[in-house]
């Protein structure tokens, strides 16, 4: 059912030119990761509480998530053909497991977690592909140590016979060639040969002699995420988060200690990102679409008002077949990552007019989706923005609450019964963040709590200051490295940076409900409901815990005005940047 | 090629009494494990340096050895058939995989180390095998909490209904049955419709109506360890430390903090081990037996002054093939280390007056080989010994040095170049272990090291104590506890301790001695030779790594004399306590 790199690292080799030209004729890419577990650590609703800011939901993901292996790597190309009016498809399955290379290479330790290596055993999953046939990889560091030690021995070898490609008249002594070099030297031999007898021909180009085919072997995956990363091609993904930081983290580098470092270098690795999830979240789409779980995504964009995607495999390549679900393969999980984002994208052109069937990756039309990655589980921060600081959202009517272990959130909601609705969040076993429906109602809390001595509340405001003077010791400013790194980028990239143009109002999130759609319902945390909202990878696997389901309250819908776009002024499909601000992105929610 | 308990639970279920009654009428039983890994942590040279003490070396393997997963466990039951004059031989391969139970259930995680996981995959194994349909387990704290989860679920199902078994009139309303538990009810009310209808029976037996069943499926593998422990059956294993530390951290709980404690818990789960690879290093089989690798000992076992063993394997068993080599099948490596184990007991009957073909699993002639469990790579500690404090060897010839981490084994060679032949074990990055071949030489090598900057020299006597002093708030006396334990021992046992009786003069490893068969070449280490010593599953694992290796200089190998041993006073087969102190098992090497 997939191009499978599975049976030999040579298999690998013969078709990593069909993939980097897959990569390069594309419009625009779809990947996704299986990993051999998502959380090494404390319970997810503590990995990922409602009131997480984007920089502590980095932390706790680089801290628990990523001893575990990136294992599988979908990787689906789209090209659309104008005449046809379709995308060809390519989709490959790549299985990665780091053998070692040879005695001195690094024995990579990784960490499994039960549920999630029997979530994808229960799909079928081909766990003697990955460690019998996965292919190796490096990371730049260990790419550049590797290279160092051929350098190191081809000087070695060298010594003073290097001279004789200086005056060849000099030594004439047969040179011994090492066993390793044998078949290159031979080949290069026949090449020469070739020149000599061959009178077409008047120039001949060698591969450097560098041991760059064993080097090259040992870099492995890494040179397909390399020619992603250098194609600078748009990549789609799912909920796409986990893939990001462990794409970096096992084939770039060790995920950097700061959230504004990590920004800097994804926008090394993947210059335009966009994150099917947030698209499907935002208006105009949150309000026509109930579950942005992958596998419901895909057949609520076949329906009305959307449009089903016209994709074809190409030539050579074998298809998927949507209606047999194979989710959990990565190579099929990007293929339908893929057609939502087609199908998202077009959608956009019936606002247009005239209206355009298809809109291309290139259009404009989704830039406002660009580089903002899905925020599982926050209450009021839809994303996270990896082209500027983060949406700092009002969080006036928060209240953290520290308490004696034994409480359950039956003794919360009795704690604050005199006000209303509220929402708990639990951190860990003795604090939780509660949300009180009127931000007024938060110092009568406070107040009326002074003297108690089993709990403590203090607002969010005060948790906030407590929490950065204990780590103003330790952490630089955030801003100031933002800045830096908006230097650095604006100088190394040489084009001028161009805040995102906004079309769409994305305003569907606001701190201050308590009835949206992001809302949390701590009562299905208490009792453990089989009824998840969410039906993808990665939240399936977080959903076989304990942590709470987000579900909209019968008859709360809130009505939500979207407004259509006028292009009058704009060429249809050519949207231009004289459009920028046409409808405003808040800069808190 | 072997009862394979994979496919489903249910087949381990069904085939559950097969393996009981295997391990009921053995004469003794051989076990295996193959691992997720062997060492996370710093380089294997440091986890098994030369001079470890036993605690020391148990402390490093309990750290650094216990994240892994027993995934395979191989066991081979042997029994004796006095007709036939034959072993009678079963083998089960268990595949063990921490599946989630339920909801509740522990969420295990467990690391891999690609170096072990490359081994296995070379090796053919199965990981499908592992993760789609491996048994679960559970230790002994995790089975008494989920039996208390089943008491209180039932006591609140029986709840004021329970009445109605105490007085049938009071209550006749119908009671609702839970739907899991409608299936176990169906079968009873069966039951005793049977019992009605037919006149034969009088009575019937009904099973605990607990969720026993529930709890058995989670308990899973574990009642086979439970079987082993009960039967006091003598078990055997080859370098079998980490089998047995993997197997009482992952079915009955986790490793206690000392060694004497460990002793402890090991003489309640294995009353009765042995060790193959212990024994083949000792006399009278040291002499004649050069490599004891798993693969190589089964070869030389074969032939004179040896015999090969008599076994088959049982009506509906599979038979293995020694001569196909299908070793790190647990298994298989089960079966083998069985095999040794009957060739090298049978050999000591050929001492006996008149001598004796076959020596049972229940001899004293291999009592002396009871519970000692070889020690990997320990140049004067041959084994850790379960049933009493562990031997001291004098190390008054070694010394501690600690160095700039830029010194290579060169350098601590050229700085020792007065003393003669020395021995390195490196600890760590900056300090080493240095025997000098004369205990007399280190009081000068300390002396003209006192002023040096760049290192320093200490005699192991001084390292230790300097350790000691370290630890000493932190740690409990060990004495005390090994009495404790003793007493503790003798208690529970009811039997009284008797100390093993000793027939064969294992002094064999001798402290001082740099030459032997156990000495370290550095040089190997340095140059990282393939040429390894050790070829059985463990070792060849821990010989992927730089870890240097155990070789014996040519024309250097020490005549040792063997003391045949005369039994005329004994009848033969049937060495009585009263032969213990022929050969004495010296205090200290």
């Amino acid at each position: 059912m997939e191009v499978c790199f599975t049976p030999l690292p040579a298999d690998f080799k013969d078709n990593l030119n069909k993939v980097y030209e897959a990569i390069e004729e594309s419009d625009f890419l779809a990947i996704d990761g299986e990993f051999s577990g998502i959380s090494d650590g404390p319970s997810v609703s503590a990995l990922t509480n409602g009131f997480d800011t984007p920089e502590e939901r980095y932390q706790k993901l680089k801290k628990h998530s990523m001893d575990f292996l990136l294992f599988q790597f979908g990787l689906c190309t789209f090209k659309y053909d104008h005449t046809e009016e379709k995308y060809i498809m390519k989709s490959f399955n790549f299985y990665i497991f780091p053998k070692p290379f040879n005695r001195s290479s690094p024995d990579v330790k990784f960490v499994c977690q039960s549920s999630s290596i029997d979530f994808l055993a229960n799909q079928g999953f081909d766990f003697n592909k990955v460690f019998r046939n996965g292919i190796p990889y490096l990371n730049q560091e260990e790419e550049r140590q590797l290279r160092e030690q051929y350098d190191e021995k081809r000087s070695q070898a060298n010594g003073a016979g290097s001279l004789a490609y200086f005056s060849p008249n000099a030594t004439k002594c047969p040179v011994t060639i090492p066993e390793d070099q044998k078949k290159f030297i031979e080949k290069v031999v026949e090449q020469i040969e070739d020149l000599l007898k061959n009178e077409e021909k008047e120039s001949l180009e060698l591969e450097p002699c560098t041991g760059s085919e064993e080097l090259n072997d040992a870099v492995g995956f890494s040179r397909v995420v390399h020619a992603i990363a250098n194609s600078g091609k748009l990549v789609i993904g799912h909920n796409m988060l986990l893939d990001v930081m462990h794409t970096i983290h096992q084939f770039y580098c060790p995920l950097p200690d700061d959230l504004s470092e990590f920004k800097e270098v994804t926008s090394c690795v993947f210059p335009r990102l966009l994150d099917t999830k947030l698209m499907a979240s935002t208006q105009p789409f949150k309000e026509l679409i109930n579950n942005t779980s992958l596998a419901e995504l895909e057949k609520r964009l076949k329906e009305v008002p959307f449009s089903p995607p016209k994709v074809e495999s190409a030539e050579g390549f074998p298809s998927y077949d949507t209606a047999s679900e194979q989710l959990h393969e990565a190579g099929y999980d990007a293929y339908i990552t893929g057609l939502c984002f087609i199908s998202m994208a077009n959608f956009l052109g019936s606002f247009l007019s005239p209206p355009k069937n298809h809109v291309s990756a290139r259009s404009e039309l989704i830039e406002p989706f660009f580089n903002k990655l899905f925020l599982m589980r926050v209450m009021d921060i839809p994303y996270l923005n990896l082209e500027g600081p983060d949406l700092q959202p009002k969080r006036d009517h928060v209240l953290h609450v520290t308490f004696p272990k034994e409480w359950k959130t039956s003794d919360l909601y009795q704690l604050f019964s005199a006000f209303g609705n509220i929402q708990v969040s639990w951190i860990d076993d003795t604090s939780a963040f509660v949300s009180l429906s009127q931000p007024e109602q938060v110092q009568i809390a406070v107040n009326t709590s002074r003297y108690a001595e089993s709990y403590r509340i203090q607002t969010y405001a005060e948790y906030v200051e407590k929490k950065h003077e204990e780590k103003q010791a330790k952490r630089k400013c955030t801003e100031d490295s933002w800045k830096e790194m908006e230097r650095k980028r604006l100088k190394t990239q040489g084009t001028p940076y161009v805040s995102p143009t906004r079309y769409y109002c994305v305003n569907s999130f606001t701190g201050t409900s308590t009835v949206g759609k992001r809302s949390m319902s701590p009562i299905q945390e208490e009792t453990g409901s089989d009824d998840m909202e969410e039906g993808d990878g990665q939240d399936s696997e977080y959903d076989q815990t304990d942590y709470c389901v987000e579900s909209l309250p019968d008859g709360k819908k809130r009505a939500k005005k979207f407004k259509k776009i006028k292009t009058e002024q704009v060429p249809a499909g050519s949207l231009t940047s004289s459009s920028t601000g046409i409808f405003e992105v808040p800069e808190t929610w």
